[in-house]
């Protein structure tokens, strides 16, 4: 028989599965700061592998993207665990593997100038297939570095 | 005194430094196919690092987003480049340094499975300042992977 | 009982509907020329009402967006007719009650000059749930003037 | 010689112009609340010309995009405005004459039921050739109906 599962309990699981587990996650040194019921902190460390631009030393946009991805799968991942009938592991898993971003926009406001990276997202549109979130990438120093909007497939 | 250099030799320049020198690029693996006049082509190796999704293997759409936007980028300087009056190596850095993502949106079709990728471009609005392009994502048997539209700071 | 309709009969009522019924769409002329399973077009005459710019009388970016908007969600309708199971005038009748737009990006190519213009729309991305439409807008004289994305909700 | 105007009558003949001249915003009834150097408020009255869908009542999407892009346009135009080194008659025009939308994404939160909508736009990213907005649309209950994000040329 498969056991309920406490959405705490859960979302831990998946930070720390985002984290530390996933490939490309891994590649780029992304980590998940927090992740709360409605909330989600991801954090990148600068390094020379993430420089788009050599002259001004700037983040490359593709980090950015992915940055601002991820954060607004989490976050309307975290809207569709709350508002699951039964939360064990087959039901998460199986409504995990569903999740997928239908389409991204990113507004880049200012270079990517910083020692580390912080993005966060909200859920906009909340919805038992589609949902849709905005995320901000700011740096250490509080700047304001790139917005996100981002619809995405949960059912 | 600035030598007037051909646009071939300078998006040959351009090529060989965003395929070998971008540290972004390098991490990932991204290669530069050819760079002409009015089409562009990058290319991607499938490899367990860019995995997004560890249960079916596919490739991470921060992946996907960072080729469409280097492509878009990459097709729009080549339409600055015909159009500037003097090519030097001072005229073509400069505005190098200006050009910049403002906006993107990525449309993801399908599940990017393969073991390579290949990102094209076409610029949709040319312009001094702002230039717009339109960028697809096929695997390497032909499937499309996404759509991308961007906006770009040329001037 | 509830007779099963022909596609094309269904079509052909919601363009009807469209073109005639829809009051937005009589305030401002949209007339569909053709609604066919693969292919929609929609047109609309220049008029003084829907100037958006005196100085130029070129058309407001407004009803560029409603031209795009709704060629874009009819065309993702058409493919959610065709693979209905049973095409009913209460079936159809649903499904186009749950047909809406989730997000839409319009990219401005040139500025609307024209006697007449007319926006066409193709599927790129089909599912049960949520669709995807590229559309585009066009004068009288072949000039592009617009191209649009849309993400739908059909299921 | 060129009188040197105030800010403030300028905007206060740009909101008169833009509510009451303007064709289209003429026919579906757009007025300019306030237009302030950091704030823009539109409004329009539901009528039943405004509708798309008929059973339901609601405001037509197209409208929704209207008052968005409007909104957007206007409160970039108030900060290229404060940002002018002369504020003549001649060098608004002027400016005027070149803001244009470069793109524009619309995310549609709910159905548009309510007597009138709202619309509000906060600029993020200025600049002196191109400048991005968000902008929202409420109903008079303050229920959040979608959201915008706009990219103009503005030099």
């Amino acid at each position: 028989m498969s056991q309920t599962l406490c959405t705490d309990d859960v979302r831990a699981m998946i930070a720390e599965f985002f984290g530390q587990q996933m490939p490309f996650h891994h590649l780029i040194g992304l980590e998940i700061v927090h992740y709360n019921k409605d909330s989600v902190e991801l954090r990148i460390e600068m390094k020379p592998a993430l420089v788009g631009n050599t002259v001004h030393g700037i983040l490359h946009g593709g980090v950015t993207a992915t940055m601002l991805d991820v954060a607004g799968g989490m976050i309307v991942f975290a809207e569709v665990l709350e508002n699951m009938a039964e939360v064990t592991q087959e039901s998460v898993f199986k409504r995990l593997q569903n999740l997928g971003t239908i389409d991204l926009r990113i507004d880049y406001l200012r270079p990517g100038r910083g020692t580390e990276f912080i993005a966060t997202a909200t859920v906009i549109r909340a919805g038992n297939k589609v949902a849709v979130a905005r995320m901000e990438l700011h740096n250490e120093q509080g700047d304001h570095i790139a917005f996100g909007t981002g619809t995405y497939m949960v059912g």
